[in-house]
């Protein structure tokens, strides 16, 4: 019995996600809602002591790490969808492109994501809620970008940080120039690890993102969300829409 | 034919040579020169264009990254000797481990290292020659790096590496308190990824590494030392040594 304790289909918690579904596999999705700060309770620490999703329960053994889970999906749920190139140069490419994404380019949009999401949230609690809540956060890093998101990340912070999304959106167009996918020449978790950051840039990174600049990039996009079990993915699991409050 | 490329054994490229050693590959080792900034030079750019050592000739076919080239051993050359457990959730926990090492434990550790050994090798340069050094650095965070390590990092990025350094050490020795090695009961890929890491902390960081603080730590790297191969590869492959000039 598998169970996927997540957010909804973007960020790190689509990796799993989309990879269950493109397996094929059955499973539990338990959609833990940030807006109440489920990942931070004690109900869900239980699960993963370090309060961040996505955790995957198999059986009572549970795997951290999205990318983590993603290759052990493959390693102990083989299925006829094949997600890792068998040529094991291939799969090594592949995971260049996953320790990439988790290393560099999920971080920079990770932290406009905050400034753009979470800041709100943060700005919404009372500084003796917020207080209260920081206390419910185990890792102290993430304690403290809570804060900085709250206070405003400084302008420098956000410069570097578009500065090294637009280094990650030109690699990404670069090597999609010459090549149909990331890694092996088949869709693999290189794609889809990388497309759980990428999908959406084309509307919230425009000046970046766009059928002039980065043809190549928007032209990936598309293909995998047209991709059936995407689409099928986005139709039944619920996004969540963090963001400035609504007039 | 394989060729690995690196510095000698420590840090990202004792991984590598490490795990080479241990599965008893043959292969011709090339030895860079970090004081000669051979890894920037364009013969070596010409295998990895990112300038960064290790890197694995197969053939024909370079493999980089330093975990991604122990996975790939693993994966391509079988021996015997196996370093990631079979039992697909033990292996998943080995990749927790080797990915934390990657994204948390080597950096807080390397900036230190820098602010120790870096530092000499650009100060020891005329501003005319560190800035003609800078053009040959293909990443621009490496540069980055390099005009602080050479400035001085300030000393609340020193303080913040330290802390984490603290919080890395503390994190291996209660695991290691309950645990022979880190993942699946076995030596694996996530102790040679973490000893790189950690080998030589009882000396650097002995404040925060020894017997009193960190007993089951100090245990680990002394049973990891004792190991027949990695005698064999210290006896074999030079240690550079980087920091101030002596006398």
């Amino acid at each position: 019995m598998l169970t996927l304790y997540s957010f909804g289909p973007a960020a790190n918690s689509l990796k799993p996600t989309l990879t269950l579904y493109e397996k094929g596999l059955a499973f539990e999705h338990k959609l833990l809602n940030p807006a109440k700060f489920e990942h931070h309770s004690e109900w869900y620490k239980a699960i993963n002591p370090r309060g961040q999703v996505p955790a995957l329960d198999d059986g009572g053994r549970v795997v951290t790490e999205s990318t983590v889970i993603c290759e052990y999906l493959e390693d102990a749920h083989p299925t006829e969808v094949r997600l890792r190139p068998d040529d094991y140069f291939d799969r090594a490419m592949m995971r260049v492109w996953t320790k990439w994404v988790d290393e560099y380019f999920c971080w920079c949009v990770s932290t406009i994501g905050w400034h753009r999401g979470v800041r709100y949230m943060a700005q919404a609690l009372s500084d003796e809620e917020f207080e209260a809540h920081l206390e419910n956060i185990p890792i102290p890093e993430q304690k403290l970008k809570w804060r900085r998101a709250r206070e405003g990340f400084p302008q420098d912070l956000l410069d570097e940080e578009m500065r090294k999304i637009g280094v990650s959106v030109r690699k990404l167009d670069d090597h999609l120039a010459d090549n149909a996918w990331l890694a092996g020449g088949m869709y693999s978790l290189a794609d889809i690890c990388n497309f759980a950051i990428a999908n959406g840039m084309e509307k919230g990174f425009a000046e970046l993102v766009n059928p002039e600049d980065t043809p190549h990039l928007v032209r990936w996009i598309e293909q995998i969300n047209a991709r059936p079990r995407v689409q099928e993915m986005f139709a039944r699991v619920p996004r969540e829409r963090l963001g400035p409050p609504k007039d």
